[in-house]
């Protein structure tokens, strides 16, 4: 009888510490009891990709992305081999491999490579013996046996690869929130968990500010079609699951992001600006145009990139926050949501529209008010609606 | 041109900080500016094995040995990485490799591995493109692909093991001390460094306490007749040079292992207690005997292993450390150092003669003042002699 195979990554938080590492067993058990075979993907524990990267800023601003590599990819070496160690320590036969054991194969963009191919074949033999299967996240070998990284956050990326290359039942994310919210509860007091949320509208939450889960992880999970599910580490839950190819609903979430920079340019400089963009890999979150000028928002992290070439270049500096309202319907609620945020002085300095989409440029200390009153306008009216619309149907 | 190649091993405490490793980098400058190719093994920065160690500790007091290895290998990937990034940044090509990448393959004894083989074209593919290969001491793989480490203190076999594989001009071990000394100059302050000393002498050394080179390096050494040199990564010098097939001088010096034990069982137990430490793999150091019991000497950390399993055997247990004199006419002398150490109110609890060495166990508190008694009287003497001799003939 062929088991169920289940692939679980557990991110830095999750195992953290000693402690962590051990409740994060104990899951793996209650997953492995209940008959599934496992593959279970792991982070560095939290902190430590941060203290290998300061010791090499110690010696090269810009250290050299092979050797970058290299020395990251010891932080997964560290947590998988623990993890191992205490699924063993409880008598659960564990192996861990390396990315490049477990033969994950990527292209040769170090520090953020993309993976070509998984041979499975190691991890296949370990399952057949019954063994949990632990493999580090994050990292992979490129075609001269180097080790790459798949960029932070890459684990995600990882997991959903090994799932879809071993046609895993379903690739669960383990991570310090208990799923996907219709916006990050921090902000919006009454966000609400989503049971289930479609992949085209998780695609957009994730590159607009969610960070529940890593944007490519989300677009390799949809391309290959394996359902993925969201879970906390540290409490019980059914999370949430990402599935079905096309929006499910007018209003699905907002996303925010915080610590923006946007920079004005003569308009005249646009196509020299996108184009060292291009060449710097910063990714420009919206373009704003008028008459005279362009202006270009990017993360506050690619700002210091940006700045060691355009600085001079800019006219105005400024800090913003987006707000991105994803669903099938919002983009045509982006007019009628500027009104409504106008009416209780909150002003939008520019918005920006796309197809299931809209993005509103704000001052950062009007960004959560505006978060809450747009959530309560037009999701927790939507959910009572359909909430009271599932009372009339069972009525 | 085929340039001369040279292997060069840093240890723990040589890449034990950021400055160091700098330090470190600007040494292997010096040796490639100086028309060398270069093969550099470093070991973990110091501190970082216990860590890793201590983190498994908590999990399992014995941590399953395969994810052991996996764990403790990472430690060189951060040293190895750090110092390739120093190199680079310098604008010297390096590049590093762990165990597995560079192939240095062993049988399949975690944690104690011996190497079996390299396959060093990796190597020479790089050192053929003019960079400088920077390989992770202390690892390997096995034929399953899995790493196995050799064991503390095992980067040194690595940079042997390399030297005579790659057929290097010479092996140089970059460590905290300036050289061999005659007697660990922390306790014998006239002790004196050599500038030469015989592999059969070296050996017995590094066998009975003298910490500066790891045995197994030094018997791979002389197995392949791989010239040894011993150097301080702190400041210049020529070191130590290992070389010599044969005993050179009457008495090469004197090695001193503090922190030992003394077990004395009933004679009638002492093929079971031979057995048990063979199976547990503890070094006896010497067995003791007389009319009616036996005495083991072993290292205070395997006793903790042996303690599991023999303490209630055990009809004495005794805190001792020992006392070994080498040369290849020390053995004669053990009697005469009995006698000279009771006239000085010393007294020798037991002693045991090897072919070419003999050593004392004696208590703790009085093993200072012995090698000084004794380096005096054996090594300091003959010094005194054969630089007279000098004199008269340059005279």
């Amino acid at each position: 009888m062929k088991r169920s195979l289940i692939v679980q990554k557990f991110g830095g938080t999750s195992v953290g510490t000693i402690e962590r590492i051990q409740e994060v067993a104990q899951q793996i058990i209650r997953s492995k009891d209940s008959g599934h075979q496992l593959v279970v993907v792991v982070s560095a524990m939290s902190g430590e990709t941060n203290r290998l990267m300061s010791l090499a800023k110690q010696i090269d601003n810009v250290p050299t992305a092979r050797e970058l590599d290299v020395l990251l990819s010891a932080g997964e070496q560290v947590s998988m081999a623990l993890l191992a160690m205490a699924l063993n320590q409880q008598g659960y036969s564990a192996v861990s491999l390396t990315g490049l054991q477990a033969q994950i194969r990527t292209n040769n963009q170090h520090n953020n490579a993309t993976i070509n191919d998984i041979d499975t074949s190691t991890i296949e033999e370990h399952l057949a013996n019954d063994q949990i299967v632990i493999v580090a996240g994050f990292q992979g070998v490129n075609d001269n046996n180097e080790i790459t990284t798949l960029g932070r956050g890459g684990s995600d990326t990882t997991a959903v690869a090994l799932a879809g290359a071993l046609k895993a039942k379903e690739c669960q994310i383990f991570t310090d929130v208990d799923g996907v919210y219709s916006c990050d509860p921090r902000v919006v007091t009454r966000a609400s968990r989503k049971e289930v949320i479609d992949f085209p509208s998780m695609e957009l939450m994730a590159s607009k500010g969610a960070k529940v889960l890593h944007l490519p992880c989300v677009q390799y999970a949809w391309r290959h079609n394996v359902p993925l599910r969201v879970l906390s580490s540290f409490c019980k839950g059914e999370g949430t699951l990402v599935t079905g190819q096309e929006f499910a609903s007018p209003v699905s979430g907002i996303a925010i992001q915080k610590s923006m920079i946007m920079l004005a340019f003569p308009l005249s400089q646009h196509e020299l600006v996108a184009k060292q963009c291009q060449m710097l890999g910063i990714e420009n979150e919206c373009w704003v145009f008028d008459e005279s000028s362009c202006r270009l928002i990017v993360k506050d992290d690619d700002h210091d990139k940006l700045n060691l070439i355009l600085a001079d270049r800019a006219i105005e500096q400024k800090k913003v926050a987006l707000l991105t309202m994803v669903g099938n319907n919002a983009s045509a609620l982006s007019a009628q949501s500027v009104r409504i945020l106008l009416e209780v002085h909150l002003s939008v300095l520019h918005f920006c529209e796309q197809q299931h989409s809209f993005t509103l440029v704000m001052l950062p200390d009007t960004i959560d008010k505006a978060a809450n009153v747009l959530h309560d306008k037009y999701i927790v009216t939507n959910e009572r609606l359909s909430s009271g619309n599932k009372q009339l149907h069972l009525g």
